[in-house]
């Protein structure tokens, strides 16, 4: 058997999130429907980041094995299917024991908001319209106490009994063209909802709701009480999955 | 009577075009429906640029008669009617005379092709996807000839008894992130579908199907038969216009 690795792109407004449900549209259930119908059997796929409902990706990377695949042929097919709104960029052959979740080192999100007055239509699906000014030092100060390894409880959606420590190695706040921001974040993983609570806290400190020096506090909490608000999903993108 | 000055976004995606068509969703429609809604009676609106149907807008201009309005209190009612496909995203008193089309001086417009192989799914409305890498070089000496006061003729859908003279300042290809190419036009007018036509050529000349030093022949010709290509709407913006 040979391990292929996918580089997976889609659109996740119309969808119910990566994972496969019973009965709903989502990312893993189109893609295993696509494969099964151009290999004529079934095949259990692996995933770096299992996003949420209606959270983007670029750079998703999903693996599989099999048998004498032309990756060539078998992207050309797939994108067939799938598209317009998934899209395989890339299928290879990956090494032996490769696999998309396991062996992944890192994931990097991308966040947007857009601070103007009224929400750009061209982007409406991909940047999270808040529609006023933030404060983005204090929102820097927010965020920087989140680097190095932590326990970020207080970030995540389920508390999970075994851990929720995770290494943020990268949290950058960018302002970018007219009024968007951009949030960066780089971690080796990430537990449910982790990046879009951070972004709502971040949001809370920016718009002078919460105290930007509490962030160590809300941190050490690890109780999911001290995170009000939590960022909706459209302004969130899987931008890259590091091996 | 003063005039007023609206400054309108729009995803051209689900409309026939900006000018109002009876029975047809049309952006002029959408928007002359809300001023009466809000005014309580009808007002004539000009534009800056008539685009048609699947072309996008970030920076029109749109200008209508009116007494007495406050601009802050009108846009936000309009917006919460037109969202979340179009967006007026600034209403200001203009000088006397103003007039959203006479008194332009210049548009400027970009047009974005995707050349990889996989089309990107969170940019599919507004990204021309050709999926195959084009000669930049020869693109951009097939544009160069284009700069200047001249009879574009075999750039215009329809061509015009009077005069298809326009004159463009701007016509540059620059290479974006990936494997994007944006290009970016300014004139004073346009005539109808001159960009998509001007884009259309130069996709032709990229992928070597036509001659770049074809170009100035083909601009002398005033002939709409000798450009072939017309790129597809939803590639271009209009992105600014100059009073």
């Amino acid at each position: 058997m040979t391990v292929y690795r996918l580089a997976v792109a889609y659109d996740g407004t119309g969808f119910r999130g990566y994972a496969r449900q019973e009965g709903l549209r989502t990312i893993q259930g189109e893609l295993e429907a696509a494969l099964e119908t151009v290999l004529g059997y079934q095949v259990d796929t692996a995933v770096a980041g299992r996003t949420d409902a209606g959270v983007h990706a670029l750079g998703q990377v999903v693996s599989f094995s099999a048998d004498g695949l032309d990756p060539y042929r078998l992207r050309r097919s797939l994108n067939g299917i799938v598209g317009p709104e998934i899209g395989v960029t890339e299928i290879s052959e990956a090494p032996e024991g490769f696999h998309a979740r396991f062996s992944a080192h890192w994931r990097r999100y991308r966040y947007q908001i857009d601070c103007s007055p009224v929400a750009n239509p061209l982007t409406r699906h991909t940047v999270w319209h808040v529609g006023k000014q933030l404060d983005v030092d204090d929102m820097r100060m927010a965020t920087a106490p989140l680097i190095g390894e932590h326990d970020f409880g207080s970030f995540c959606r389920r508390i999970d009994e075994s851990s929720n420590t995770r290494r943020v190695d990268e949290a950058a706040w960018v302002i970018g063209e007219g009024s968007l921001l951009e949030f960066w974040i780089r971690a080796n993983a990430f537990c449910q909802q982790m990046v879009r609570s951070i972004v709502g806290f971040a949001y809370d400190v920016g718009r002078g709701f919460a105290d930007a020096a509490s962030a160590q506090d809300v941190l050490e909490a690890r109780d999911r009480a001290r995170v009000a608000t939590v960022a909706p999903p459209h302004g969130l993108t899987l931008w890259e999955v590091g091996y």
